[in-house]
């Protein structure tokens, strides 16, 4: 199975991912959950009443009138499927049947023009507008502060132009990953986009969160694909983008990528693609422990040859594995990391690994790891209906900083979840020249108030990770549940200029309120 | 000589670069323009007189508070060789006498802070402020449309820090190219910018104008370069960077570079560096014309391995190549390709080009080139004297695009200066996967106002890059004389966003106003 021919997610409501992928915990991690003190909770209390969509005939009728009556829905499956994102305290509330978030109706536009009209109209109308591609937001980027519409984007999944000579494609927002690499491989061609969330996520998301995937040694990230975009503001639109690089001002697609759906919607992008790749190679490496393991990416992140996907876990995750533990011979002690090659492999990348200490364990682990490259999310589903709490959180950081920061944010964890000690996994999954970002993970028992026992040890992580120089978010972004440290990192001024952009651009506030910006 | 070893240059005013390095014209280029109808223009006028200082006592005194009386200089020689850049236009005007952009008074702040002080105080004490690097624009980006002050940030001129481990240097503002290199070769690193303008232009400088200098095949251009960055505006500093990349919103770093003195004065930058190579290779390779250099750098560029230089001189820059005779082998017919290598030699990098078409000349010409590499600047000064109106423009855009532009720029340059009919010379210096830059160097006689000759054509060739989808500058910015053609560039929406962030930052407008918005 290649990326390409991993059907389009539908996700289930409360629930990561392809009903038809979701997976068992093996015995061996029910027992080990025991001996973490997880013991399954009491089943949730029953689901609130279901509330009536909050809009008018009017503003229905205003919304009829632009796309079309039968791509406007405000029946509640289709609004509850809608709710939030897939984050563990999205997924609690899910379960707990909270229905505060609820959007009022979801609207299924057609073209960019339909999408333009909508946000032009939104304020004459009282609508505040919720952009949703993919919906697999992890940090609370589709639960803004009031009563929305919910615009999702799948019928935007056109690829409407294909450059083979300056080789770009143009592909509008709502194409989900497994169906933009169908649409290129028609041709011969890939975007070497592969995000976990690959299955259900999609290209306007991408953009507007500055995506990164597991090949992003070789491909880069996607905000570094992006070569021009167009956006549907309450203003109006934008386009911007007339060659790779320009000397002309601000690059301002860097402005847009990232902004979340605060500043309008990104109805389609030009993505660099490149040939799609005739062989694939990858392979496990040993390494004694992290910090020998960590010099060893360095090295190839600085020196190079870099393989396609690169990826290095620390000593508990190595061992502890809870995604698959024949991948990683968990308990055989030291480290693990995984290159993959997208095309030949390259002896001169193993070369590096050997001399800065690596041995060798062969494609074994590799296409173990291929193969259950997008499960690991699957397994968050049972783990908490064992009454385990699982989370990830990630950052990025200089390479010169990450020691430091990877032992206080552990520490961080640890004591915020005293009660209940957690294991935190870590892993290295994205490098640079300058630096690199570290991906955690969390599991430990769930107290009687799992989301504010989750949300006190964040906020606790994400102090640690301000003070050790780290960025709040390397690829999930900001959202709301990381507005706060956002803000802080980049001051208030930064704050009060993107302020001024998100006025300009919607005056009347509303695109994504509270979303990215207090 | 290496890089390194160039000294830092003492710009004349009115001449371009060091002193020490003009050239005179060989014989045979005298002869050329003879044939091109270019003869010896009369002297210029007597200059103008030179007016005092507009700055009240009580002005000066605020500035010579925050950095001390000897670094205030209102002197008329100070004054007027901080007057304007050293575009074509620039100088002319300059030897014309005209005293119309000549600055108030030049400020030289010692520390972050003085600059900090300067620009919080400048609306109170009614000053426009630009900030003077190196001083080598060539797009008028040192001419504001009233009365300033200009802060020189030679006195900006340390490495603050050096991470080994992740392998950045944080640099002042004011650091030229060939002391940044002597500044880290110390440690055995380079930074790898060498830019046309390197002997005199400054880190503050690359960074605010979006420099790409002429190895940006293998370090890429300035802004890549660049992880973190303070910057000074009137209404407070802010610092950006925690990481190499980062999904916290959108990348404002990109908001600030390029943003040309409009927004504040960018006081250091954190950037990557590499290890200084031990070893170097530069040759040249022949192409039976441009069109089929063209599919080979393109090659290199999408499916590499990319040299550190490369070049592709189109046939009327082959054939004329004004720079030096030797190089080209002018008149063998096709066109010159240069690649160069700081590292070992790399025989795929050939193998492609012998794959496309190419003929290796060997070291020869690559060696002239590398020899000269700095050199056509200084050209122009003895070709105007001789009479000749010369000058550079250049665009980038995506691959397929190429040839269509090229011809209509080549056109609308023919045609707009019909009566003194242009050589047209065009080569691509810096490449992406998606596209590439254009460099045009246009040289004819001069008419009785080369100033408006030059500004006629200049107009019709940036109308023809907007029309052929290129951007208005791939690597010399906006300044004054892109002013216009960018905000067509970017639409009005995104011009009003750029100015509320404007708005935000610098509220009574003292920040290089004129430059970049309107």
């Amino acid at each position: 199975m290649t990326e390409s021919d991993l059907p389009v997610a539908n996700l289930t409501p409360g629930h990561w991912g392809n009903p038809a992928h979701t997976v068992e915990l093996p015995a061996a991690a029910l027992d080990a959950l025991k001996d973490l003190g997880i013991h399954r909770p009491p089943p949730p209390p029953k689901p609130s009443p279901q509330p009536n969509t909050a809009l008018t005939a009017a503003q229905l009728a205003f919304l009829s009138t632009v796309v079309g009556s039968q791509h406007v829905a405000a029946d509640w499956d289709s609004r509850w499927a809608h709710t939030r994102g897939y984050s563990t305290t999205d997924l609690l509330r899910f379960r707990a049947g909270d229905t505060s978030d609820v959007p009022d109706v979801i609207v299924y536009p057609g073209t960019h023009d339909e999408v333009q009209a909508i946000l032009s109209g939104a304020a004459e109308h009282g609508l505040a507008v919720v952009p949703y591609a993919g919906g697999t937001s992890v940090v609370g980027g589709l639960a803004p502060t009031r009563n929305f519409i919910t615009l999702d984007l799948r019928r935007l999944d056109q690829l409407l132009e294909l450059d083979e000579i300056s080789r770009t494609a143009t592909l509008q927002a709502g194409v989900r990953g497994p169906a933009a690499e169908a649409l290129l491989a028609e041709h011969g061609y890939t975007l070497g986009h592969f995000p976990q969330s690959y299955e259900g996520a999609s290209i306007g998301g991408y953009a507007a969160a500055r995506s990164s995937g597991q090949s992003s040694a070789g491909y880069g990230r996607f905000d570094q694909m992006v070569v021009a975009l167009t956006l549907a503001t309450p203003r109006g639109t934008i386009e911007l983008g007339r060659a790779p690089m320009s000397a002309a001002g601000p690059d301002l697609r860097q402005l847009i990528l990232g902004s979340e759906g605060a500043l309008g919607v990104i109805t389609s992008v030009v993505v660099r693609i490149r040939p799609r790749p005739t062989e694939r190679h990858f392979e496990g490496w040993h390494f004694a422990d992290f910090a020998t393991g960590l010099t060893a990416v360095r090295r190839l992140a600085q020196d190079g040859p870099l393989p396609t996907v690169l990826r290095l876990s620390d000593e508990v995750e190595t061992a502890v594995n809870l995604a698959d533990p024949d991948v990683l011979g968990g308990g055989a002690g030291g480290v693990l990391a995984i290159i993959g090659f997208d095309g030949p492999y390259n002896q001169a990348t193993a070369d590096v690994l050997t001399a800065a200490g690596g041995t060798n364990l062969g494609e074994g682990p590799g296409e173990t790891w291929r193969l259950g490259r997008y499960r690991a999310p699957y397994l968050r589903d049972p783990l908490l209906d064992e009454g385990a709490l699982v989370e990830t959180l990630e950052t990025a950081t200089f390479w010169s900083r990450i020691p430091a920061l990877k032992a206080a944010v552990t520490q961080a964890l640890v004591d915020a979840l005293g009660t209940t000690p957690p294991l935190v996994l870590c892993h290295i999954s994205h490098v640079y020249e300058t630096g690199a970002s570290l991906y955690f993970t969390v599991i430990c028992a769930q107290t009687d108030d799992p989301v504010t026992q989750w949300r006190t040890a964040k906020a606790a992580a994400s102090q640690a990770i301000a003070d050790a120089g780290g960025t709040i978010s390397h690829h999930h972004g900001v959202g709301t549940d990381h507005r706060d440290a956002y803000t802080a990192e980049i001051g208030p001024l930064a704050v009060e200029a993107l302020q001024a952009v998100k006025q300009t651009l919607d005056p009347h506030n509303v695109m994504n309120p509270g979303i990215l910006l207090p």
